[in-house]
């Protein structure tokens, strides 16, 4: 294994001006990318641990700021006005695209956009409103947060959905009409659906005191997630061997 | 990798006379170990070929013969009439699965029931009715031929079910009170849902001409669930190390 480097990088949408962080393996040149979408607490260290992750598979990750100026809000406030102004919340998501690909590690035609909570309902509705990538995935996003129009990405696009069954944020009715609209958009897509499970399953915060309801960590689904994103990837990116779903990272 | 061993088993139920088949590293003793419970084609050639790959993985396999004597029929006439007389059903599958706790090969504390089409729904029928297993996997498994009555299973036992979004055979409905009873019965599941995908994806049979509408070949689906069998099996099995889930087999 290569060690990783990081590396800050400064992009704007807008009048925001966002910091965005690098992930890569020393020395990479046009890697398969995977754009992370932190969830509602912005890119704190967790997202960054995450970033490191991924990349350990030996990917590039580029670890968007979608709040600005690495705002790590307590509480996640934001995501009410954020998803009110669509076109302001995809236009930063959008934004750290373009500047994950124009970073020398990075293969811009290989990204998959991957995110969690928050940031797997911006993976979703980025390839819905005609994000250039090869796949997203979406790790118990709000499904409560997608619109409906599908008509802008193109077919080829893969979709996967890893949600627990009893996530208040993605209901049964949610995930039909999700996978309504992805069938009828012709984007191929697999959802995994672990019973039991509630919102924020990957986080071991969300056990702690003064969680909301709905929240709960689960390792096993977690890892089953984690598993799920590997394949994903080795198959979106075409690098079985590069990206060792088992070995690497564990 | 050890090379495998394969011999006949021979067993009975009631009036019928059954041949399964024990395969497993050569040498090997009270290895955790999988029960297969074939399509309805019976216990031909496909299933020996998945009976292989599954003991590559480093488990013993118990190929069960369902229909007796090793008819594979070949349009599978006989699940009617094994669904109408489910103790039947259900006597035969037990039969196996006792069988298979008998082989010195065989740990018969760790078994998981695994099965194909009409083996899935097999498999998960035995769960419901009480069996003795650590877990179940249903691979595209008819799921309108399973009962509701799920009082029996002891909590503990984890299920996989990976099924096709179009599958005629697993409808939103039927998944929906299958997700429903697991969740009730206290048994910890996943369901892989694939989009776009029919029954019986597993087979590149399902191809040919003349075989029945709503039903196709999915190399994506089947390679997904395959992993997902992998990563459930080592889970079920507390052998990580053992089945590796990449390295062997694939």
């Amino acid at each position: 294994m290569r060690p990783l480097i990081a590396r800050d990088v400064a992009y704007t949408h807008g009048g925001t001006e966002m910091l965005g962080m690098l992930i890569a393996p020393e020395g990479a040149a046009s890697l398969p990318t995977v754009v992370l979408l932190h969830d509602a607490f912005g890119l704190g260290a967790d997202t960054v641990a995450q970033a490191r992750r991924h990349a350990e598979l030996g990917v590039a990750v580029f670890a968007a700021d979608v709040w600005g100026g690495r705002h790590t809000p307590a509480g996640g406030p934001d995501i009410g006005a954020m998803v009110r102004d669509r076109g302001e919340w995809m236009g930063r998501v959008a934004a750290a695209h373009r500047a994950a690909a124009e970073q020398p590690e990075v293969d811009g035609s290989r990204l998959v956009s991957l995110g969690y909570c928050f940031g797997g309902a911006g993976a979703l509705e980025h390839v819905r409103t005609g994000g250039d990538v090869v796949g997203a995935v979406s790790i118990h996003g709000g499904l409560d947060l997608l619109d409906r129009d599908w008509s802008a990405p193109t077919s080829g696009i893969g979709v996967l959905v890893c949600t627990g069954a009893d996530d208040p944020m993605a209901t049964a009715q949610q995930r039909a009409a999700l996978e309504a609209d992805l069938t009828a958009a012709g984007i191929h897509w697999e959802l995994d659906l672990y019973g039991g499970v509630q919102h924020a399953f990957t986080n071991p915060r969300s056990d702690l005191p003064g969680m909301p309801p709905g929240v709960a960590y689960s390792a096993r689904a977690s890892e089953r997630a984690w598993q799920s994103t590997r394949q994903f990837l080795a198959d979106r990116f075409g690098t079985a061997d590069a990206i060792d779903p088992i070995g690497g990272g564990a």
